[in-house]
This record gives C-alpha cells, sequence and structure tokens, in this order.
C-alpha cells in the first residue's frame, strides 16, 4: 500500500517494536542458515546482510549436523526443490526444532504438484515457528492440512486468505503470514495487519522469499515473540519498499533501492512509516 | 546496434505488431515455465515479470505431470545442464509438445562438449518452436543436426550464422533466431532481421537468455505466429537496452535500466524505436 | 580501506604493475571456468565480463574432458558444495594441473563442516595457484593443512591471518591471499599488502567470490606472476569499489557502482588509487 502522509506517526505502539526488532537484529548479526531456491538466493543474502544479519546458504546434508547448532535461526523455502534436497530441509528443520532453534517456512507455488505440496506437508509436521506465503499458498496448505476427519467439505471453496491462515495456524501451531496488499499475520487467534510496501515490489522476484529471510531474522533474536516478530519485518520490509520507490524508476531500480533503504533506515523512517494494526 | 535519430518512425508495419506483442502479454500474463541455468535464473524471472508475463522456474521431473500442463509455454536453456537435469527437460518438452503449448530452447554453448551438444540435438527433436542463440551456437547446432546422409562436408566449414540458421530450421522444424549486432530469425524461407540493442549488453551475463524467455512469452501468447513474435521479442528487448543506455554508467547500471525500461515502454517508444526488416 | 586522498600516487611502481594485469585481460579476454556456488553465479560472472575476461559456468563432469582444456584458468568455490559437485570440482583441478593451467580456489567458509574442511583438502592436495579467502577461512584451512607430524599444538590457537597465510602457502605451494581490511597475499615469504576497498563491500553477498574469480582472469594472463597477479586483481577490485562508493546509497547501489567502475577503470585512476606495500 502507497504511503499515506496522513499516517505519519500510524506507527504507535508498533513503530517503537519494530524498531527494536531491527536494532537487535543490527546488534546481535544472527546467523541465518538459508536451504532456499535457486532464483532467490542472492536477493535473500542481500536482503538479510543489509538488515544486519549473517548469511549462509548451506543445504547439503552433509553440512547439516555440524553446521545447523551453529546458526541463530532456520529459513527453508520450497522454491525450486527437487527430490534430492527435501531430505536436507527435513534433516536441518528437525535439528533445529530439537535443539530449540526457530525455523521459518516458505511454501512457495505449494499448490503447483503433488510432490510439492506434500513436501511441504512433511516440513510443516516439523514445527516452523512461522509459515509465510502469499494467499493462494497459505489457502491451498490449510487445505491441505486439515485432519482427514473434518473432511476437505469443512473448508469452504471460497475460504479467503484470513480463515485459511487462522486454520493453519491452529493446525499447525505455527505463525502464519499472509502477503498481499496487507499483509496478515495471526497465530490463529490474533490477527494483525501490515499495511506497508508498494505495489510494484510484485514485479521484482524473491521479493517474498526475502522478506521470509527477514522474519527469520527477527525471530532468530526473539524467538518467544514470533507473532510481533513476524509482523514488524513484514512491515520494515514494506518501509524499505516505500523508501526505494521515491527514487524508483521501474522494477529493477525499485530492488536496488529497497535494499540500500532497508540499510539504511533510521529511528524516525521506521517510527514515522510502520503502519500495523490488530485486525482481530 | 545503437539506436540512429534518423530511424525514428522506422518501425513502419513492424512497431504495431511488437506493440500488438507486448500488449498481449501484458495483458493476459501467461505463465512461462522455465528450466533454466543457476547463472540466469534471477534476470529471466525479472525480464518475464517487467514484461508483464509470471515466470516459474520448476525444474524437478516430479512436478511436470502437475505443473507443465498450467503454463502456457515453457523455455529450456541448457546452460548449466547436468545429466540429471536432462530427464526433466526432456518430458517437459515432450508434454508441452503433445499438448499443444509452444516450448523454446536456448542452446547455450552446444558446443562445449559432446554431452551438452547431444543433449540438445535430443531436445530438438521433442520440436521446440522456437530455437535462439549466439552465432557460434546455432553454426554448432546447424552442423551437428544436419541428416548424416548429406555428409558433413555438405555443410561448408565457413557456413555463416544465416545459413546455419536457414539450414537448422529447415530441419528442425523451429522458427531459429540468431542474436548478433543484427538479430536474424528465420523459419528456413523467409529471414528477418532486428537492429536494435546496444552492445554494451553483451557485457551482462544473462542477456541471451532472458531474452530467449520474452521470445517465450510472446510466442505463449501467439503461436501461430512464431516468426513475427521472435523477431517482435527480439526488438522490444533491444529498445529497452537501448532507452536503458541513455541513463547507463556502465554494464551493471544498464542491466537495470534495461529492466526498467521494458516494465516501462510505452506505445510511442515502441513504434519509434522497432527496427525490424525483410532480410530476405 | 576508505581512499585517503594523500595517498594520490601512492600506487608507486604498482600503479602500473596492476594496470598491465588489467590491460592483457581487456585485450586477451581469457575464457574462465568458473565452478562455484549458486549464490554469487551471477556476480562472478558480471565480474568477469565488466574486467573484459570471458567467464563459463560449467560444472557437469561430463563436460570437463572436453571443455576444460578450452579454458585459460579454472575457478573453484565451494560455496555451495554438495557431494554431487565435489567429483566435478576435482576432476577439473586436476585436468587443469595435468595441463599446466592455473587454477585457483575459494574455500569458502571452509571449518563450517568437517565434509567441506575435507572436501577443500583435497583440492588443495591438487595444486591450486592461488588460495584466496577470509581470515577465518584462511585460518581453519591452514590449521587442517598442517602435516600431522607437527601436530596439531605446533599452530598457535591465536595465529592470526598472516601467519596462518605463510603456513598454508608453505605447505600447499600455493599464493595465499587474506581478504580483510587491509588484504594480505604471500607466497610463504613475502608478504604484500593491498590496502584498496571499502568497508561497505562487506554488506554485499559475494564480493569474496567475485574477487577470486578476477584473480582467476589475472594468473589467466600471466601465471608465472601469480603472486603480483593476486594483488593486484585484490586492489583493482577494491580501486572498483572505492570509486563505486562516491555514487553509492547503500550496499545494491554499491553493487552496480563497482561492476560500472571496473567497467570504466582507466589508466589515471589505476595509477592513482592502486595501494599496494611489501609488508614483509
Amino acid at each position: 500500500m502507497e504511503y499515506n502522509s496522513k499516517e505519519i506517526g500510524g506507527g504507535g505502539v508498533w513503530g517503537p517494536k519494530a524498531w527494536a526488532f531491527l536494532s537487535a537484529v543490527r546488534r546481535q548479526s544472527p546467523l541465518v542458515q538459508c536451504i532456499t531456491n535457486f532464483v532467490s538466493m542472492d536477493l535473500m543474502a542481500n536482503t538479510l546482510l543489509s538488515a544486519g544479519a549473517s548469511p549462509a546458504m548451506l543445504h547439503s546434508i552433509e553440512e547439516i549436523p555440524d553446521f545447523t547448532p551453529h546458526a541463530h535461526a532456520l529459513c527453508i523455502n520450497v522454491g525450486t526443490i527437487s527430490p534430492s534436497w527435501l531430505p536436507a530441509m527435513k534433516a536441518a528443520a528437525e535439528l533445529s526444532s530439537k535443539l530449540g532453534k526457530p525455523w521459518v517456512l516458505d511454501p512457495v507455488a505449494c499448490g503447483a504438484s503433488s510432490f510439492r505440496l506434500n513436501a511441504c506437508l512433511e516440513l510443516v509436521a516439523l514445527k516452523p515457528i512461522v509459515i509465510r506465503g502469499n494467499g493462494s499458498e497459505i489457502v491451498a496448505l490449510a487445505k491441505a492440512s486439515v485432519e482427514p476427519a473434518k473432511g476437505v467439505d469443512s473448508i469452504h471453496g471460497s475460504m479467503d486468505a484470513v480463515e485459511a491462515a487462522k486454520s493453519l495456524a491452529q493446525e499447525s501451531g505455527a505463525i502464519v503470514a499472509v502477503s498481499g496488499a496487507v499483509d496478515i499475520v495471526t497465530d490463529g487467534k490474533r490477527v494483525l495487519g501490515a499495511s506497508n510496501g508498494v505495489a510494484m515490489m510484485q514485479s521484482i522476484t524473491a521479493t517474498g522469499c526475502s522478506v521470509t529471510a527477514l522474519i527469520t531474522a527477527f525471530v532468530a533474536v526473539d524467538k518467544i515473540h514470533a507473532l510481533e516478530a513476524s509482523v514488524a519485518a513484514l512491515s520494515i520490509f514494506g518501509v524499505a519498499g516505500e523508501m526505494g520507490m521515491r527514487l524508483a524508476k521501474g522494477p529493477a531500480s525499485l530492488r536496488m533501492h529497497l535494499i540500500d533503504s532497508l540499510y539504511g533506515l533510521d529511528e524516525a523512517a521506521v517510527l514515522s512509516h510502520v503502519n500495523i494494526t490488530t485486525l482481530s
């Protein structure tokens, strides 16, 4: 949603919270392991670096026992998944959960094939702290996650993204985030909305993947408040997009200015731009 | 070729045609599946997005039966091919052809090894609608595609790219496009030339891969006119490069401005810059 | 290190040498094969292109016998290594050494796992002409490379990067380069330092990988002087960063301007900015 000058200061209680998360990431520089898709590795790594985190793209199952215990959080993204990558994703997720480290799932295009949907369901069962997708991804995953006993019919075909997110959060125990014109985050009961970002961000590949990585960095520094961390990351990424948009002439320059803005975000910009509200 | 101000309006009949293709892509937003190399995934996806198409980078053979039928066209690029990727490329190509969906081949560096050349020959046999490469790629593929009965000697060592393209088009049944200072497109009889683009585009990795993706988006909206779609895509991509060059200070800023320009291209710019001619 | 105006002309004897290396790369356009990680492929290829070299990202073991003999040099980077990639790395390294072609190793995060460390040790045994890493990578590799007879204790836990680099150079026979605020290059006896570059380059993913690729291009045109080629490449890349920094607003625009600057570097800029000194 384009930044609206009337909402300056609209950050309210959320502006300081979002700033506290970003500051903690910059201060602690959490090590974030990413097992992700080939398309987004570059932008995800640069997003994490510009936020102050330390990215590590390691995906080989041989390395997980040695490396994953040193990471502060894990981001798994199935964008270009193939059967040879799934075991490492599962091993890293399982080890993270066992060690009490937060991990975040991005179920990219989970409805594209039964292989992909099943892979995502197996990953959801390994207890991600946050699941972030777009509306159709979350709806597909929510429908597939419903216990057979309830029957598929218990979910209306018209289930909207908010209902789907709440249902998936309840089934999985994860915080569920849905990117859209307004980003939605829910723990199954509370629903928060972040109204930052600009429409042109959808014309840049890997922005969704990158905001999932940013959520991972935010939960790395405060896994107890994953709901708040998730909505803050979505808002902060959107604010960086809004500030980048002032200089952008199209999607490629927006991508560059977004990363520059994320790197340079100061407290005043965060406090005046963060637009998070409680929806229910 | 640097834009020549004397050629304003030189688009002639081709300016409106090229604009019609671009407009159709923006309106229909075709879903373009790419099975491509690791280097170019990011720029290809952003090229497709900035043209208004919808990219999907899925390469796992397990997903092809579910996903490929939903795509409007398929782009296969062998840039970083390995034996484990070839079966999925063949399966996707075969299914696309069976379903009457157009698919486009980019035989990157096909002369680099016998493995790669054989892989390309297997793919050519699966009936791409368009093959796009640079001169040496098309010459290598044309020589290798000639039926043994004719003998290798039937192709002169000095065969130039136009001859090679015509020969390959006749052998394969595909439209063949050759990128160069002047881009050439042929169906084996007619030869069209597009004189757009700037030399510095050769100093940016993946521009060739990206224009092949753009061709795929153009044939996705009109597979009946693949010759025209191909030359229009080559010209439009070159026009975006020409417009980007006005702001560029080197190859990295050219890359950014090219994508921005492709996103923002309007009818007047297309009509005045497209420079397509019938060569024979 | 931020460019200091007092050091204009500080290039001394090294300015002309560095310029000679860059000029030779531009003139000869060496073909540089890269077997590298997924994150850096794009920036590495663009770095090589902007320096005037010709990159080729081929990693399949099937292609190495046909292709590697045509490359002028080889760059191996283990950033996203998995067991399926190691055999091709070893085959290409072995063939390069056998053919007398220089190859360069980037032991990314070699301390992250025993699998990775062992892979790097196997590669070091195949006689790279240069090894480039950051301080912790070189220290980890140096410690692991010491002959068991000497015992691990012979290396102090506090061994600094210069000691580690000298030790690794002596053990391996390779030139060893350590990136840092001051880049260090040694053949085990002489130690040279390059004080170019800006701190923000550390906030861009793949800059380390890219300077290793640039070193590879420099040794491709003069493998006899690999020590000098390495320090010149590190300095030139840093100079491009310094010039890019003048226009940058953050890490993403710095990345763009760095590549543009590398492409456009002229003799005057090189002579006035190169800051190489003999440390011992």
